[in-house]
């Protein structure tokens, strides 16, 4: 019992994603109203900065939004880099989404296309973060 | 239950969070054998380029590491921007996995601090991206 004690006590465990963002009510409205995310939880930082935490219905997975005002200790000049890929999500229907989605003032990144028994597609969030739709290719289920 | 499918049918669900590496081996051992994930799978992207996902133990949040070559659709020169402002794993002894993990190569990037009962502390990825670790903070616990 000690020994998995011990162990489980050097277990360092992936919890969520923070991204920044810009402005934190249209980054909450895109995430919540377009998206379907719900808020679990919110609080400030003591260096100057609010988060607010999300999770979408059905998935453990947790992201954050992190705001910093011009004032913060953290506050930089938001820059468009490389390092944050895409956050994907998945459903069951990804030509759908993508229309209602982007019917909803989502940008478009990538129209949807089949790869590999998949179904993809791209739109972008407020700060122009890629976001991947994800879901079983249903014309290959339907062979 | 047909409402049910069609509910389920709209769920947009948060899978996962894929970052972009510069250098695939180097992130891998970063995150493999520095913050102890583990490889679920990998594939080929037919714009080219190589995913690899990767899960802590005990946990469900998976993090997708993207790596394109030069000569991928989607290849860029890396910036590092602000759009990713952390990756939050949880552990319960920060202040040892800080001096551990810095000893097995990571960059600090704040040393152990607490703040409303948590302990908290920020290294960096080989890409720069920061990493946060995140724990109950012990001496609050022992009061």
């Amino acid at each position: 019992m000690k020994r998995t004690a011990r162990k489980n006590g050097k277990v360092i465990r992936f919890a969520y994603t923070g991204i920044r963002v810009r402005n934190l009510d249209r980054s909450l409205r895109f995430y919540k109203n377009v998206i379907g995310m719900r808020e679990l939880l919110r609080g400030r930082m003591k260096a100057g900065g609010v988060f607010v935490q999300l999770r979408s219905p059905k998935s453990k997975q947790l992201l954050e939004l992190n705001y910093y005002p011009a004032k913060a200790k953290y506050y930089e000049t938001f820059d468009s880099g490389s390092e944050l890929d895409h956050l994907a999500f998945w459903t069951e229907d990804v030509d759908k989404r993508f229309r209602e989605l982007t019917s909803k003032g989502a940008k478009k990144a990538i129209s949807p296309f089949s790869e590999d028994g998949y179904r993809l597609a791209f739109i972008k969030d407020p700060d122009g973060i890629w976001i991947e739709l994800i879901g079983l290719d249903r014309r290959t289920k339907r062979k």
